[in-house]
């Protein structure tokens, strides 16, 4: 879609957050990126160690962290300080002027408690918005926004959000306005056909694709998600999802590393 | 000064932090201000209970904390994050778009290490300067800024600073352009000539009765760097430095409650 302006929304996990070295080599990629970008994070082993020195338990549901107030102070202490302002104070001597917020900070995720049929997962939110011209503003404004995986509900309470999932609802919403490339920060070189082998990665992976390999459980446990997440932000305006190690974020982007995942060109947008 | 736009630059102690009744009651008031304000916070007790769970040691000299990497770690963590986090996403369902930041966001704060002839602080900053173009302009954009005390060095560095200091430094600066009303909240009605009752409090104070009252010793400990911080504001610019209960805040600004320390209005601003 010519016009649009492009803009990255990275992702990085805890892998690369917990490696001094790897996450200064990626911060300074992520900075020389030309133009507007967005970059997400989550926290890594830190809030699992907090909450072990902490002695607060953490229960787990299908894979999945139950939130409880005592986590949800871990989240806010974890995630919106220690990573957010480390990343934010990190970025600046690379020329990147980065303002790290979480949802609640400018109304700029919107979210309610997570509604499941069986299991309560405490204080987990499901986005309902993502305030669009907000982003753009500081986006126009020169600003780079870190975002920290924490939404509200405009009501007082702060919930624990996926930062996968931020990322892509971040990324699906600035497809409006934006030509976005979204890149998922990754402890591995893609998608791969044999998980011991960094060889086999795959340039690229459609749907089709997908679905097969998942029968044959080539692709299995958290690739699933993370690739359903790719489709679906392709499927709603997303103009190109890559899928690899956040450090390798030039050849990502150049299209030398990492699994792509491409809106079809000829569909329209 | 006519035509200047008022500016409640308030300040919030740990003794209201901690107290989530008076805390909400203060919100709900601060909330309520009339047009462009700001909200400093520092991080009460919470700091300290942590750094006790996670067995750090605080070394404070003179009353000051000094400040090492795993101090600043807990400071990033309950004054960027817990603290800032939940002021921020309490203050929206009272109608007031929060943006929750510390000095390092859109380099908001600019500081250097404190140099000291004999005591090393650590990793404690000095503000060199507060970012006024950058506050007016998220003030004109209808946001209330509520700033963590974190500065930067812009090289990558956070520092630990007083948030008294913070609010201070914020106030001259901001009184360039703005009517500034600083307040700032305290466990105290405000100056009280009998420490042990509250109905003596001080209306008003001027700088020849601070003098005088400090000689006497009735203004003594944690109040001379208060005031002084007071008188050295009004002197650079702020209109009214008001120091008294944090809940009282429309008695404050009305003038029925706390002290006032008023810049002469036939000084030249």
């Amino acid at each position: 879609m010519p016009g649009k302006i492009k803009l990255f929304v990275v992702k990085i996990g805890g892998n690369i957050i917990d490696d001094n070295v790897r996450l200064n080599e990626f911060l300074q990629q992520f900075a020389a990126l030309p133009g507007a970008k967005i970059l997400v994070h989550g926290g890594g082993k830190l809030a699992t160690e907090l909450a072990e020195k902490l002695g607060i338990q953490q229960v787990m549901i299908d894979g999945r962290r139950v939130t409880d107030e005592a986590t949800l102070r871990i989240a806010e202490m974890v995630y919106g300080g220690l990573v957010n302002k480390q990343l934010v104070a990190a970025l600046h001597p690379f020329g990147c002027t980065a303002l790290g917020v979480c949802g609640a900070d400018g109304d700029l995720i919107r979210a309610h408690k997570r509604q499941h049929p069986t299991i309560d997962f405490g204080l987990v939110g499901d986005i309902d918005t993502v305030n669009v011209p907000l982003l753009d503003r500081w986006l126009g404004q020169g600003f780079t926004p870190v975002i920290a995986p924490l939404s509200h509900d405009g009501e007082g309470q702060l919930f624990n959000t996926n930062a996968d999932t931020i990322t892509q609802e971040i990324a699906k919403a600035m497809s409006q306005a934006f030509h976005v490339v979204l890149v998922y920060g990754f402890e591995k070189s893609g998608v791969l056909l044999d998980v011991n082998d960094e060889k086999s990665c795959l340039t690229q992976i459609d749907f089709e694709q997908f679905q097969e390999l998942k029968r044959k459980k080539i692709i299995t446990k958290g690739m699933i998600p993370k690739l359903e997440n790719a489709f679906s932000a392709v499927k709603e305006g997303v103009r190109r999802v890559i899928i690899g190690r956040a450090e390798s974020l030039p050849q990502l982007i150049d299209g030398t590393s990492g699994t792509s995942i491409v809106r079809d060109r000829y569909e329209n947008n």
